[in-house]
């Protein structure tokens, strides 16, 4: 389906409405005139991928990513192993689910370690492993630098230009591309020329907003569009400069908007894609 | 004082033992052997700068630093203007008290404002109305940049790399510095080339560890050295390979720590201040 007008480019992740099943969330995106779909692994193994795969393509959805793969670090050789294996069955569900994009949150600091260099290392030896099984699969792999307040618990990865260095050291061709989410990268004095820099390397655009305070859990300070204190316009006119003429995601990890029925909130959801598409000069 | 064995280096912040009064840990210091001492400015206005200057130099401590200037976002020109008078009573401070080191936490986005390279811009702009006031009183301008989790409300200075580029523009010489602070940079992947690029603009060096999981006010997310997962000695060694041989401040905001009986807080930091050092390379 091409989506309602204003909606043409939105995509939902199911991390969004959280409390729907993959087939919930599919009829709201359908209802809601939503052409785009992340989605997220547990929604998927729920289903049955084979499943999930004829659900999003007989309802005309597009499959944006599937979050994810990753967490490459490990405190020991069979760690490591496993999470490649676990790599290897993700490739393998993006491709039947339908999409061209794996997104990897790398993965923190193993257990007992303050080796930050040696994680490093780590992320790149686990892509350089996967890689050629994804190309096998016609699946890119998208690195996601994660904000570096998840430095040491989920993502040794922290900026775009780190995940460029990776991407690029990684692969001569887009093979290996970076996912933008404005949560984790709208900081970086950088990332004005690291958004440049990635060009045709932006596999994914991902955004929700940074609100104040924090909550004590700052894996769930994340709120809609427009809420916030990020440029959200400014940044999507970037990664529009940049080349990129994908979906754009909207990703929000967020206890109260997950307490919220669905549909009330892709109601909220595609107003505000409606009002910030309005603000931006590229589009 | 010369601080016992040790301890040559070693100084406190006056944040870490919070409920000392600046007479209490003055005479804290004393009696664990830790020749140096951070002020903060809510301290030394309780005391008065001449006294708590005289409390110090009796004491024969010596002041590492003054924390903190900056704050220069303001929605307006009068905020602007008063956070510059702010600004040189805390540069007269810091002269008074003995430092030659004001350190500069330089503000968040202004109230109602989403424009990052507009509150930069306001940062530069402070400090270069700020510089001449601090050359006349000898003291020098350390920009600290805090960890990007507080860049929308306490600094849009979030890596090294960025304050050295403020304090290059701002200043051919030294007299505008930059603070290591390890619980705010460990994380970024650049810190090595930002290190030794900063050379003799380190003013200050601050350590605390990074503890998980992040506490519900992620301000108060610091513990003990040796209790989180920053690799502190390599950090430490790669200052030292800068050329710093200025003290070490240890500043923890942490509940628990701010719980304990400040002796036992300074037993503690001490110890693992012994550890630490013997684990390091360069000293």
């Amino acid at each position: 389906m091409t989506g309602a007008p204003g909606l043409e480019r939105l995509s939902l992740n199911t991390a969004t409405t959280k409390r729907w099943s993959l087939a919930e969330a599919v009829a709201g995106c359908v209802a809601a005139g939503v052409p785009g779909i992340g989605l997220w692994r547990d929604r998927v193994a729920e289903a049955g991928a084979e499943r999930a795969a004829r659900l999003v393509r007989d309802a005309g959805l597009t499959v944006t990513s599937l979050c994810r793969g990753g967490f490459f670090t490990a405190p020991d050789a069979a760690g490591r192993a496993a999470a490649l294996e676990d790599n290897r069955r993700a490739v393998e569900e993006a491709a039947t689910v339908g999409t061209d994009t794996l997104i990897l949150v790398c993965g923190g600091l193993p257990e007992g370690s303050n080796d930050l260099p040696g994680a490093r290392r780590m992320v790149v030896d686990g892509i350089a492993a996967l890689l050629p099984h994804a190309r096998q699969h016609g699946v890119r792999l998208a690195i996601e630098p994660l904000h570096p307040m998840f430095c040491a618990d989920r993502a040794v990865v922290s900026t775009l230009g780190q995940a460029l260095d990776i991407a690029e050291e990684s692969a001569d061709d887009d093979a290996v591309g970076v996912v933008v989410d404005a949560y984790h990268v709208w900081w970086d004095p950088q990332l004005d020329r690291q958004i440049a820099r990635a060009g045709s390397r932006i596999a994914s655009f991902q955004v929700c907003d940074w609100v104040l305070p924090l909550p004590a859990d700052v894996l769930l300070g994340r709120g809609h569009v427009g809420d916030g204190r990020i440029d959200l316009p400014r940044l999507a006119d970037a990664v529009h400069a940049a080349g990129y003429r994908g979906f754009t995601e909207v990703e929000i990890f967020n206890q109260e908007i997950w307490d919220t029925p669905g549909e009330q909130t892709l109601s909220e959801l595609t107003a505000r894609h409606r009002d910030f598409s309005a603000r931006l000069s590229s589009q």
